[in-house]
């Protein structure tokens, strides 16, 4: 896959991922730094955890720069402008599907090209999608956003489009057939479920 | 170690852990796929640690599909017929005392084949243990139960069981007195003290 | 860097996080072995999430048994003396701030003469610094304290510390230099800022 469109969607996901962390930090009253490590962490944490288990060490969050950039600018500009940016929430949460969307697709094509299966990869493209808000949620001691029913799909729709993105890489469909149908499943499905509320249930009889 | 009993036995650990997390799962209302995320991170992610420290990545959890495939059924089982299961539960607490049997002892013998001494494979094994109820336990933001107080042994007997099978595959022992003497002590110690509420104390004069 | 002199600088600054870990464990009315458990992970966490991410695994926290006395004999002081240890929660907050300055900086030079930039050296040591007691502070199902904002400057100075060592090692100082201004700038930053009441601000406007 080529290397700079890869850098580039994940710039960008690094980046909506890392806003939505900052974001948290200035609702729970933390000061700039609190915010900076709650940015950072949501916005290279999926990527940190896919990289470790793919034993791809030290992790490309932590020596390149660019991720690094990426996620304190983001909280920067949350911190300084956070209601600016909450007021945008509906273009956030639009943001965070398109980052989801980026992840769990270039997670599954690194993972591929790694030498994984279909299936691994798959779930290391999921990992990948919802690991930094996981961690974001852990750190903010609550229950991760992603495992609650009220969320809507999150996780599915991140496992999906990393199936495909695995699938394509894995039969060396062309890069445009490897990404975008799985970008376009998992931010779709993601998107028109939150729209609609559309959610899978609670099990029944509790 | 004969490989297939091996994975025989870390199959059954993975199963019985991961209903314990889909228990969890259940009862704090998440939906079908909140339910099988905690599940597989109960059932695999002990596992999934050890190897991570023993640089055997990417981990067995991931690329090996019974693993996934044992901790799903057992999400699944969980979340259609939790009131059967729940029914269950004192045969559940058995099944996780043999699931911390199983794990504590694989997990010792696989550090200790890969070169640990016999102190590190103790550890190794008894995280291998107890991590997967840590990680459930984080994600359902609450404090692990390994950690409290009223839940009686847990850590101890699975370093002592682990310990046993760290001495054992030090000095080669044939395979049954290093896996079933650990297995043993470590399923014996945790079922006698829930049976009987023995249990360690809290710090005095607090 | 000499090696007895780093490896000594180590054992302090775990014996210490492993004092602040066992004092939240017997606050919460955790039993003796939960209170190992936590002093244990707090103690040694943070070098060991640093071995994971530099691929030095398996990591010195599991094999190299005077870090795992350290943090046990930290965790039983505490268990049977809390009541002294907590009277001198002035001497342990010193003690906390100079495992800080100690671990970002051996963290950093660790990760430098590992190959890694200034940048990526000086996170490296800020990770060491700040993880073990995060990992502690999510076990006992709290916000990280690092992250709050009435924690005063805590992970900024071990950033600052860190990136003066990674600097140092870099361009081959002699190793008194490498190690001393960062210790004195992480410790001395971090002790004035908590007797003055030094803290930097969350977001206005909320």
């Amino acid at each position: 896959m080529n290397e700079y469109l890869e850098l580039t969607l994940d710039l960008i996901g690094t980046f909506v991922f890392a806003l939505t962390g900052a974001l948290v930090a200035v609702r729970n009253r933390l000061d700039i730094f609190g915010t900076l490590v709650l940015a950072c962490a949501t916005g290279l944490g999926g990527g940190m955890v896919r990289d470790v288990l793919l034993g791809d060490v030290p992790p490309a969050g932590l020596t390149d720069w660019r991720y690094l950039l990426a996620a304190t600018l983001a909280g920067v500009a949350t911190f300084y402008w956070h209601r600016l940016v909450a007021r945008w929430e509906n273009i956030i949460l639009t943001l965070d599907a398109a980052g989801l969307a980026l992840f769990c697709v270039t997670g599954a094509v690194l993972a591929s090209e790694a030498g994984l299966g279909i299936v691994p990869s798959a779930l290391l493209g999921m990992i990948s999608g919802i690991g930094g808000g996981m961690i974001r949620d852990i750190l903010a001691n609550r229950v991760p956003v992603v495992l609650e029913a009220g969320t809507g799909w999150y996780a599915v729709p991140a496992l999906a489009g990393a199936a495909l993105a695995a699938i394509g890489n894995q039969y060396e469909w062309p890069t445009v057939l490897v990404l975008v149908p799985g970008m376009v499943v998992c931010f779709g499905w993601r998107v028109v479920a939150m729209r609609r509320g559309w959610a899978p249930m609670p099990a029944r009889g509790l």
